[in-house]
């Protein structure tokens, strides 16, 4: 998962740091490494690195980077080796000019398009499928306007890729044909900007436009910003989890709060699996929304009965081997006063691993509960994230091959229960052919080797 | 306002890394500096430096700080400045041996013991109280024992002075006569710990023993504990303010559990100040408990307005003139769906100099409120802390000089309501003898230049 | 100008270790950026960084880096502008493996390849002309072998290109047609060792076994080394400017000792231009070897006049405009003791911009030189160089549009005398279809825009 | 060992500028670490770190440092343990104001001084002699004006103290009562500066004065400049290593180039111990000046046998056990040409430990040297050092304990010559009585525990 932007001002003096806060806004998105590319008199300025965006930049290194158009990217290691050589913006030059491009996104057929590639004699300095979009569209510029390429482009690949580009002088929005990942566009008195989330177009004071929509492209030049149909789907695959767990719950992602989504999980969540409880909790900070929303409406009253520490971060020296124990009791602590001779009713967003969910419900006991009820604020997760969120292989996901039994008796709870499928279709407003919900359900919506597709279905 | 440990460890191996994580778990006490010091075959290893302890320290560092005991320090820069100078421990050496010194707390008549030493011939390396402490202690300990060291200690010393020492190859907890600042003790398999706050003997999966009392010393020699009386004062003034907002919610502080004094002052402020609204809402992170507490009261629903940037940290660039508006934004943002329309109530702990409160109340009513009202968990701050709380000059707060009438208009509030000082004491659980409410009366439980003491008076 | 290398180990625990030490004896060759790859299990590692070796490099840093194979590179910035998209080896992947490039030299027809390679739609992510290297043989590999590439490759580029590459598993060394940059091999216990200078071989403990001559290729593969003849040229274009000033003098370059030719340098000088002094002294350290030729020729005792300060470097701070004048004392201070009322003959090997030895003349004088005469060990640099050394355009180059007797009144010295063109091959030992000696002639030894080709002549 | 300066300029915005590139001269006179105080309006601005003055400050931090006063230092481990606690200036407070001390030397009495302070009830901060210096002087300020209170100090300390200091707005140079550590004073435009050698006077173009004589105090206040003084002594002790090795060839040190000392050691060396050989050369850098005065005196050509590669440096990566036979060779590496079939005579500034010095000879050997005869510019050291040159017991003295046929042995040189003490004298030009040769004669100038003392036997 990552976070793009990309940012057009009328004044060239402050589009790298409108693009910087920007970005600010969607470091929960990616905090691996950080990076902007300027567009300023036939020139791209660059600059990358690893860590958070206030560890990557500073005021002389944002001071350099000129011109009135920006783009941006924070990068989540999905694949495990973080390495300087991923950062992104990638940028390419060719005859059809500099082209730079931030991906949100993972494709499905980039061994079988490099190899295609490779077989052409292509050459390649990355092993990142970023690279690949950037070869294949520089080609098509050749050939074809920048909508028709996007268009080519959308015949190419497999899977999700939600961009903002400098192509030259201009900055340009897309989104796969099925909307994996979200971005949408705001304008303020300064320009225009794109984002992954419109939480960073409030942050920096602009208003709302609208959502890119699925297969569509938004191009800015000049200051002037137009909309392109470029692909048609019949079908949407927006990811459900950015309505989970991903997204910031101040943004609203295609017409919908994500705060709302999360309070409308718990609310459901209360009704499918009542149970009789003192308190209503939260699992910090995943599952704070969702437990307030089972709190309205079961009307157990919701309070912290465990605390998180705000400094849990990436510079922590973990504990060795010896002192392994502490490793969840240093991220969060039980407040005993609100726990002891409680039922407690724990909330959380969803289980992947499920390691830290069975310490948590030990320190709840020790701390005094009398019941321990885990609540789940959305269905298990059951197979493989092929399009960009962390979650590889079956064999990590503690409900691909457990049921709900078992793992009550795994994370040794009173009772387990998991909102159901439809029950999320109700909190989030969408059906199920507008949501990618593979790793809920392993039917995929586009074609994965080994795994069952949608479409084989329909 | 800053954090301090002492830790004693069987074995060797481990005392640095459970010194680093119980001040992990005091990082929220101070985030300027940080550093330890341990005792080994008679000499004092000792590492600090600028910034948080992820930073300060590596597995390398914890490594070489050897020994069976240590002390430990964050720092909270009060003063403005910010220098290595002013890390802790600080390390003296003087025929009484080697003295480590931890110090929460300010002195009130530094400048007085400093010339009086001056005058003595005495000569300084630092511009810091703490030096005075370790200065006067050596002194005392070349004709006294412990106690009776730090009996003269107290009678000298004027003002707030928690510590942790190493004083050769033991460690001493001491804590004021009247008890400013929080320290308990805790026990587990591995050894003793004495810290700032019960949270951080939580973390690391010790047994809360207690706290040290105002006036009371903890010594740990060789593995064996032991506490001694060794001053008696008619009255404490425990910081009110720990409780209000500096401590951990999920501490427990002179036997009062800080998340439900928190709450009670929500529930009270509540019963003092209702008003007919659609959602309580807090101001975050500092208001929450509260208005969970206001919630509970008042039935209103409790639901989250407001969403905080969780990278807001020291490495972020400041936004330069031409962007200031954002900087409040950057931080917070609002939550539209859950605002629209509503009559809301904004819950905040306390106000010192009320610049963010109005942006806030701005970017609320912005986001379609019908009604913003302002409740405050304490009373109004009035007057400056000389005990170590960040808040120096009357001119810097904002009720020293205004009405509440007059403020809720700066606010641009609809109603503003602060708790009543009856109602904080009910909340806290202590009589007004017990606590320091200095800043919120004007009444100093020791005497300052040119301010009352509550002495005076009684 | 570079510094390349290429190293092969039977113990592969020792491999980056060799690379690292043998790069460092070519430090002198390039301190703006260093890098190394190495070849294990069909995976290249790679590592590059900004700076000196010991800033790039650490031991863990080695450790990582396995394999039996190694390229390194050490660059010098001849443009300007300094990043790290420039540090190499670059690597490059396509069908025909993995292919990393350490590249010593320019390409003439840079542009004119990449506009070619455009065209075909191809795609670029450096600004290097090693990247079209690179592509370029990826594309021959597809086709022909290493040699027959190599040959394709020799038919292509324009310019000065010696090469240390990984080619999967194999290391190749090779030199352009005229072996502009230099190249040669060495053996030991643990391997083999291909470097630019024969000082790096010694420093290894390494047996020098001999230069890879203009036009040859060495391969290693599994411990077995092989020499080809690639490419053949009726000339040869070796840099002398290698011998006046850039290869350290403990080098042996295509079987001519560097230190010699310097010494001749020093000794010729001597007897075309004589003149009656006390003492011979040089500018240091790149004057040292020639002043003490001159001195043994003519027999006037060679004593230091001045010293230079061995910690100017990278990180100094240099003086701003109120103190500039101090900038070449702080690098260089007279020996007044040695000067004073002597008739001084300062050394130097070259001048190309000359407001140091103007500056350097003006110190001489004020230390109380009763005469100064100026000698420099080769003829005036008339011409650019395009082949690698930061000479670049006629402008900067102080003779390229002054006499003799004008640069002697620019530095203000009594006399001035250059090294013929004569004195200089003989000093050197080579015939001038031997060397390149464009930037001493003006005729360059292929063709370059613009410029008078050394064929054109013939 | 290390390097002190102090500068007082009329305009303060050149101040700490013109201290740092004081500093830069000296460099040579210490690595490990750097600082410099100024004094402003009553405050002492502070910088110091760890490293070489370019990584130490920055523009910004000179930029910083205000006032028309500074002292800076750069220190040279001799203790082995290497931290920023010892890192100088040293600043203190005490009722005589602001007192910052750049200290050059070592008490002797140091522990003795140290125990009788803390008798008195006095605490340390750190465990330097240079807090001993600066708490009595404090004291003695207290009672008498300057020069009085340098007097008393005079009368107390026991050892090499060579001492720039900021007292309060004036600036204090100050040497010990026989000298063994340099310092004069030069004099500019822009205003005075104090530094210990005369090389760092000429590189920021300023006139030298004279130096400070032993025993004399020279203060700068408000742009006037005085001497007085201070100490009487019927002797001198001026460190006769700084002449051999330490100080910079281009400085004059108490009225003797040291240039000269070199050269005449090479050329008394020559005539004492002739032989026949075909070149002379040296171990670079140490033993270029000597080894040109054995070649002028005994008309064997002086060439180099050796070339120093210039990057050998802090952060170079030392070779582990595996590769440690590197450790030489990538430091030195021969010049087979001047070396192969010739009768080489190396010579050397001096031999401490020997061990290079061995690997040297091998090395010379094998590039085909027919004979290798070693000369010594100084005679055999045999004592340690108590005054600050890093050469600290006699273990580790090669010829503490071995003769000189037995060092011939060892080194595998063909022959092997030291320079008499005699030699010494008439190369540097001073009397026995004047100079501190304990390391070669194992008699202090003053006295020092368990070792002879000169006065002892006149």
């Amino acid at each position: 998962m990552c976070g793009v932007v990309g940012v057009y001002c009328y004044d060239e003096s402050v589009t790298s740091k409108i693009a910087y806060y920007t970005l600010f806004s969607l470091q929960h998105r990616g905090q691996e490494s950080a990076g902007m590319a300027t567009f300023h008199k036939n020139m791209v300025h660059l600059h990358k690195g690893m860590g958070l965006l206030g560890e990557v930049f500073s005021s002389e290194i944002l001071d350099k980077l000129h011109g009135n158009t920006a783009i941006g990217h924070v990068r989540y290691s999905t694949t495990g080796e973080s390495k300087i050589e991923n950062a992104q913006p990638l940028l390419v030059k060719s005859k059809a000019g500099l082209i730079a491009v931030s991906h949100n996104g993972n494709l499905v057929n980039y061994w079988e398009l490099r190899r295609k590639l490779e077989e052409d004699g292509r050459v390649f300095l990355t092993d990142s499928d970023t690279e690949i979009i950037a070869q294949l569209l520089s080609n098509y510029l050749l050939k074809y306007d920048i909508i028709e390429s996007l268009c080519k482009l959308g015949e190419t690949l497999v899977g999700s890729y939600t961009l903002t580009m400098l192509i030259n002088n201009k900055i340009v929005g897309f989104r796969d044909p099925i909307g994996f990942k979200p971005l949408c566009v705001g304008e303020a008195d300064f320009g225009y900007v794109i984002a992954s989330e419109s939480c960073a177009i409030d942050a920096i004071g602009a208003e709302f436009i609208r959502d890119v929509r699925p297969g569509e492209a938004v191009v800015i030049e000049d200051g002037e910003i137009e909309f392109f149909k470029v692909l048609n789907s019949t079908k949407k695959a927006i990811c459900v989890f950015e309505y989970i767990y991903f997204a910031r719950p101040d943004s609203v992602i295609d017409g919908k709060s994500v705060y709302e989504a999360r309070h409308n999980m718990g609310r459901i969540l209360a009704k499918e699996s009542h149970v009789e409880a003192d308190i209503v909790s939260s699992i910090p900070d995943s599952g704070i929304t969702a437990s307030i929303g089972y709190s309205h409406e079961s009307g157990i009253p919701y309070i912290e009965a465990l605390i998180k520490n705000r400094y849990v971060g990436r510079t922590f020296i973990m504990p060795e081997q010896k002192l392994r124990e502490f490793s969840v009791k240093l991220k969060v602590n039980a407040v005993k006063k609100n726990i002891e001779g409680k039922r407690v009713i724990l909330v959380d967003d969803s289980i992947v691993r499920g390691t830290t969910s069975r310490k948590i419900v030990e320190m709840v006991r020790k701390a005094g509960a009398k019941e321990v009820h885990f609540r789940v604020g959305s269905p298990p997760i059951i197979a493989p994230c092929y399009f960009g969120i962390d979650m590889s292989t079956r064999e990590e996901l503690l409900a691909s091959s457990r049921s709900v039994e078992e793992i009550k008796r795994l994370l040794n709870a009173d009772t387990l229960a998991y909102l159901s499928l439809n029950g999320l279709l109700k909190a989030v407003g969408f059906s199920k052919r507008e949501l990618c919900l593979a790793c809920l359900t392993s039917l995929y919506p586009v074609e994965v080797a080994d795994e069952k597709c949608i479409d084989q279905l329909s």
